[in-house]
């Protein structure tokens, strides 16, 4: 059965009728972004806040087990209180400064990650200054482990026994946009700091800043005797400490005459389905030229002109899907599968077989396609996915500006 | 002395009449983008096609000192040829196969690193099955160290003697375009090699492969009595064995009426000195998302629609420009620099007043205005930065379709 797929998040800002509208349309928001979260950024060195925000009652923590979210629905995060989560992460992580939390340092001391996400400033709540109020969202891992593991437990059984439960796989998908949105903020940090508990620069553990958004390498450790060696990270800015973000390009290729667009398939995937071809971006290529890059390498096409149509984040774990629609030039639409040997096919759909795709063919890759399609059509991936978007805006005139029937 | 300000690159695509051409425009290539090599990544694990490239005749190896590349003039890289670099790399560092070298990884052996950077077809060589073809273009680290001290050190006097230098800063960017974009992919990868001896996820030390654009942990060290322990990085894909490129907002910002541009500067720069604002894009962001919530933390603007404008690489370290351009909503137009005190100013510039800076006062940072420039009109980043090519198409009419005049 394919779940429910949610709608898209609107643009989180007014649509104030603009010049860059008029000549370039509305924005088009992907799923997984259009969060109501102000994430106040500079405010995460500042324990004061980070503390306040806590304690306050109208903070929500959302939970995870294992990089799984605690859902209240399919389409619903649960976000627990400050009571629920005291037992695994202690009355006030915040209580001491960030400094002196570096300086007393200890590697076998193990501290659940807990993540700042942002102030909801739609909702009564919380109060800071003069600028910043709404309500505090947290994330906090409570997979049992190490010293907190009975805690752990024991909160995992008792929100279980309240009929709450952790997500299963991608089924994410379904989230109302504005939760898949938080999540995924949530999601992409839990997963870089845990893939980065050594110093890549000096191979010494590191610690969780900045309210999650920051890992440093601190000069000392109480369990050792002696200083750690000087790291490099520690002098000037490193983007080590940063979480790491990749950069991907996703491309719907257009034909030199604009009639056709160009799919490809991977051999994994359910029979009849295709898809926009993508690929990491690489050092020192700009966006447009890692798209020109890529087709080529998987499909053999040249492109001329090529266009960014919008951004996507996706906590896959760490990526940036930057949407781009390219036009293949009249000598280069000639397929050749023979260079990188990922696809297992690619080749040139008419508008109309595509466009009656979009209508009937389209559900998530683990999924039954809808009650119209028919065995042999070609099937799409769903709206959540901006390779929908590409294709859909490919046939709805984005480049033409008239429809191609 | 301002430094010659190089001509940026033609986008690398034949300027075929294309339906994205006619509605979007031409293609604008920045600086750093525009290289003439095919980095046929797909050959990359495939030691045979290394070995035969590397030791090519028409082979050219970028050498670098200290990640400073070894110049022929300012606006040329010099390149060495293969009995330059024996020396200090062997006769063929590619005879065994990758997964041999894996095989006998020793943490103790110092490997200067080589990156293969692609073949440049235009020019007559090397020639690889049936499709791939030119000079191959390889970097190579001189700088001296450990085992190839002596080596290097004496490589370094030779190419010296002949009155080559190696660069001192950022003197690249008065390289010719398509030599600036080599010298960015170079400088890129090496960067991201020394920077990752270790391993994010369990601590170990890292070796380099795929020619240069992958880091791998070795199940064993011979080195070492022990096996390693497991890492999760080898089961499964990690990003932390690929390099890393960290995505970063740059914007235009336009006022509601469409007629004056915001400007910010920090407090380092000359006087007079204004760009656009810039910052790194956040885990699971869009970029539209990325650069309303930095306009906002920089300058207290709430803007309405974004566009994506072109993209830049940036190899300081490792960074991906993305240009766009923003417009403010009406009630949003009030600066507040007080909530991320990053800028020393920001403030809105009538367009007639950018349009000359544009034709008088553009220069790079640490070099004066030109000639035209009179003291206490404003200055603006010269054209081989992106920040240029989106301030001169916002007041060039890419907005609004006529000049703001
Ligand atoms: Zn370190
Ligand atoms: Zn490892």
């Amino acid at each position: 059965m394919p779940l429910p797929q949610p709608e898209l998040p609107e643009p989180a800002h007014p649509e104030v009728d603009s010049m860059l509208s008029r000549k370039f349309g509305k924005e088009i928001a992907n799923y997984f972004s259009g969060s109501p979260l102000n994430r106040v950024s500079f405010l995460r060195p500042d324990h004061a806040f980070l503390s306040s925000a806590f304690k306050h009652p109208s903070a929500n923590f959302l939970l995870f087990n294992k990089l799984e979210p605690l859902l209240a629905s399919p389409t619903a995060l649960h976000y627990a209180k400050y009571s629920d989560v005291q037992s695994i992460i202690g009355d006030d992580p915040f209580v001491t400064s960030e400094e002196d939390q570096i300086a007393e340092y200890n590697s076998t001391t193990y501290t659940p990650l807990l993540i700042f996400l942002g102030l909801d400033e739609s909702k009564q709540g919380f109060k800071y200054k003069e600028h910043y109020k709404g309500q505090p969202y947290f994330a906090l891992d409570v997979t049992p482990k190490l010293s907190v593991t009975e805690a752990a437990e024991k909160l995992i059984k008792d929100v279980e026994g309240k009929g709450l439960a952790f997500s299963k796989g991608r089924v994410h998908m379904s989230l109302r946009a504005q939760e898949a949105a938080i999540y995924a903020e949530a999601r992409h940090l839990l997963d870089w700091n845990a893939r980065n508990p050594f110093c890549g620069q000096c191979g010494h553990p590191t610690m969780s800043v900045n309210g999650g958004f920051k890992r440093t390498c601190p000069p000392k450790d109480a369990s050792l005797k002696l200083e750690r060696p000087s790291c490099a990270t520690r002098t000037g800015i490193s983007n080590l400490s940063f979480p790491r973000t990749d950069p991907t390009v996703i491309m719907a290729v257009v034909s030199a005459n604009g009639r056709r667009i160009l799919l490809g398939r991977q051999k994994r995937w359910p029979p009849y389905w295709y898809s926009t071809l993508a690929g990491f971006l690489e050092p020192a290529e700009s966006v447009e030229e890692a798209v020109r890059r890529e087709v080529w390498e998987e499909s053999g096409i040249h492109l001329g002109r090529v266009v960014i149509h919008s951004t996507q984040p996706w906590p896959y774990p760490a990526n940036l899907m930057i949407g781009a629609i390219g036009q293949a030039i009249p000598s280069g639409e000639e397929v050749n599968l023979g260079h990188d040997a990922e696809l297992e096919d690619a080749k040139w759909f008419e508008a109309a077989e595509v466009r009656e795709a979009l209508r009937v063919g389209t559900s998530g890759l683990g999924e039954d396609a809808g009650p119209e399609y028919k065995e042999g059509g070609l099937r799409l991936p769903p709206k959540t996915a901006i390779a929908h978007q590409l294709i859909s805006a490919v046939v709805n005139g984005f480049v033409s500006g008239t429809p191609m029937i």
